[in-house]
């Protein structure tokens, strides 16, 4: 199994089984070791504050904690030696959050949101990711920092 | 109007009238400047990892965040001069979270969670909250630390 | 070598051995998988602002990290099967910090500081810590949470 | 007074009165409002760990803090209407780190390090700062995020 063939079979399975994300419409729009990306549309259900109409903070960190969790698992699989599917598996199931910071820079406003995510400590245990979050029209919206169990 | 009319209220308002909060089942259940309490029960509509079957990440920080701008708007009140609806409104809408800090100390399975909130930073600009979640039997599942603009 | 012969070992060579420990005054003066202490007195080099006269954010940062250390060594030490003068080194020798959080809740005035540290997840790979720093009148000055590679 | 002028007399005055900054070494070489820089060259005393002859993370803490708090200041003065001695004075005064968040990605070792940070949220009241240290080689040593009261 090629590595873009494994990143697409993922891609699919975490885009229609992971029933948080379903549930608030996060997409896995790019799998790669380099920079993953997350896209999400607005949807009224998402509001945290409705005298204001601006995303829950809530959904903003689920957002980035994904969009991070997609990029150390893009790189656990990079570095496997040897792509099997039971490989596969078995070091995806040991990825866990460990700890993340969330930076709300601007309301949440938007029709569009994108994430993207790149790793910026890379080890056999632990991984640590940057990510951040614009909207539509390229308003900076939020920062995050999250570090991954990966081994 | 008293501090107690006022937080029973605001309880009431948020919990029927901010659809993230709702979406997810997150209930306050206790509005005070001292420690302010949320809760909420398992939806399997909350799973991150469909293998696993515990709490997607997003949803953990979802309701610290709550909890920490409940504990936060608490405080907000307690500090008016004259509390009239007015006041209320207008210091409330300055609220708004800075940064969001998560551990993830332990899977996120039970049947009920409920996350407790107080303040160790109080100022008129800027407070700092801590956040605690534990399931019903007491298993000790996530520590935040979150960042608030109050005035 | 019993457990308190470690504990009492590691102290003094660490409080004798680390330069920059020395340079700022940090003493361990409680090494405990419990709950480990740090102490150290106001000098006038660890001033940040000449103007206010109030510790540099960098000090309490450093004595924050030095005592989340400390306790996550000690529960390195306490789930070693062997206790000996090699694994201990060993074991060790692999403690680092991946990421520390340092909230300042007020300005660092005071004749001693008092830092303790406890730890909130233990793994065999990576250990999360949470820290207080007060001064010798009990106001507390500052808190922490460090994420801590132990395996 | 011209804003280079005011930056630097700022540069001189924190480079030779701040004493915990002299004790390090850590010098300002850029102080503005886009990217501010800091600089410091190995010293032993800054050592942490001597086994390894790494920097200690307090040190990084504290070089990651100066960043912040120089490009947050540089953002204050060009925020002034009117840049007066005691203007400036007044409104450094309310400078203060609120939290920090430091990302040790690899061991502190080199000759130099080089400290640069930009903001990522600007506001009345706080501030938000992003900072990267790397040695004189670019290895990337730590990544920082920190928030600011500015007013």
């Amino acid at each position: 199994m090629q590595n873009e063939e494994v990143a697409k079979h993922l891609m699919d399975y975490w885009n229609t089984s992971m029933p948080f994300n379903q549930l608030l419409g996060l997409k896995i729009t790019r799998f790669s070791a380099e920079q993953s990306e997350i896209r999400f549309v607005w949807q009224d259900k998402l509001i945290g504050n409705p005298m204001q109409k601006i995303l829950h903070g809530g959904v903003t960190a689920s957002a980035l904690d994904l969009a991070g969790g997609t990029v150390a698992a893009a790189n656990i699989i990079k570095q496997l030696s040897d792509i099997t599917p039971q490989n596969i598996q078995k070091s995806i199931s040991k990825l866990g959050t460990i700890d993340l910071r969330t930076d709300f820079l601007r309301p949440g406003r938007g029709d569009e949101f994108i994430v993207t995510a790149h790793i910026i400590r890379s080890g056999s245990k632990v991984a640590v990711a940057r990510m951040e979050m614009h909207n539509e029209k390229g308003d900076h919206i939020a920062f995050g920092t999250g570090t991954y169990m990966v081994g």
